[in-house]
């Protein structure tokens, strides 16, 4: 059942022109990233929409390539929040037989990956999934802004209890925590420390494998599976109740 | 050519019992990790193997399902080095008309998977691959080890120049320094000091990645694929020259 802020933040976007379908899946976005505490990818989001220059919230991203294995998508001027919505749910109707990487063009912004891997992951998927967007980290050794807070997201379903979900940026904080002021921007560096050049070099290797995968312009690119074996269970008693990567 | 050190150690790799073959390709790998410091995955392995329990130098991976975006292979007793050398030939001579998802099972000791890497991206085509070893890594709240250091490698070939081959461990230190006595027992955990919660949940997820799909035992999951662009030199011009992952 909608919440009041759902159906607030859902009124909000149609006001903008999406429709109403688009509008809900756009708002139970926002808001769960504002339960998660990622505020950066919350509801502050959708002032910043209204904000962006050439919003066409009629767009549809289109499937224009399916082969056995391989889909890729392009975005076609949707919101990639949206065109992550449509392959998650062409997944969800289609699965793969076996794995299927599928590959986004122009799929911007993709919000918190988490989020979309947790849906795959509640189809029965197994997904792993990494997205570009704008540089912001700079080469260890110094220079302008390289290379993007790349995450990597990944969801595995469990035959028990909740999907174990990880989804690491390669930032140390956030833009979006930039964004709401909630981190400095000189603090968006690659995280790690003395080791930063370790998630430099995470967030080089998924930039290039989007870029050359995906073409020019910010993407997305999916690995869906069928899992063929079920680890969540035999890691979560071996944690003895530690919090794993996603649980609330 | 082969030099005095690789007749060495292909000489004392068949004395073993290996293939002329699979000792010159395990030779190959060591003295290319020597050669980029990693000395933990370089010569000192050759006497590892020798104490190694069960070894057959005579086993041979297999194929054992070959779909349109899809293999899997068991490694069948054969070292994971030979599986994965195994692999990168069979993507050579029947390259994706995409992209493939390729499962190894039973796939143990793997090395250094930016080698493997890179020969993929020899062969043209873009590579993600990562694959799971003994649990060495604690929960940053502390327990037992609960996974591998899990690395991630990642390679884009380049019309110009080097591939980029990003390789990175989740641990601060390997265990190959750990062995070599390069590094202290204690030290290996998470990278990433007060962000240790990152690499950690990077490790979880990969490890889960691989189980879920290539079952029980240590193995490893290969995304290669076509480029549909060439992003590499225009990331080394932004670079002006500074070290990108893989440069010597």
């Amino acid at each position: 059942m909608a919440t009041e802020a759902e159906h607030g933040a859902a009124a909000r976007l149609e006001a903008m022109g999406f429709s109403t379908r688009d509008a809900a899946l756009l708002a139970d976005h926002f808001l769960d990233a504002e339960r998660r505490g990622k505020l950066g990818h919350g509801l502050a989001r959708i002032d910043w929409l209204a904000g962006l220059a050439g919003l066409d919230p009629r767009a549809r991203p289109s499937l224009v390539v399916d082969e056995p294995g391989y889909q890729r998508w392009d975005g076609n001027g949707a919101l990639g929040y949206l065109t992550l919505a449509a392959i998650c749910d062409a997944q969800a109707a289609d699965p793969p037989s076996r794995a299927r990487v599928v590959v986004a063009s122009r799929c911007f912004p993709t919000g918190v990956l988490g989020y979309w891997a947790r849906r795959l992951a509640a189809s029965g998927l197994v997904v792993a999934m990494t997205a570009t967007s704008p540089p912001r980290l700079r080469h260890p050794d110094g220079g302008e802004a390289l290379v993007g807070t790349n995450p990597l997201a990944i969801a595995i379903p469990s035959s028990e209890g909740h999907a174990v979900v990880s989804d690491v940026s390669m930032g140390q904080v956030t833009h979006g925590d930039v964004l709401a002021g909630l981190a400095r921007a000189e603090d968006l560096v690659p995280f790690g420390g003395e080791q930063a050049h370790k998630a430099f070099a995470l967030a080089v290797g998924l930039q290039l494998f989007v870029d050359a995968l995906a073409g020019e312009g910010y993407g997305a690119v999916l690995v869906v599976a069928q899992p063929a074996a079920d680890p969540v269970p035999e890691l979560r008693r071996l944690a003895a109740g530690m919090r794993l990567p996603g649980d609330h």
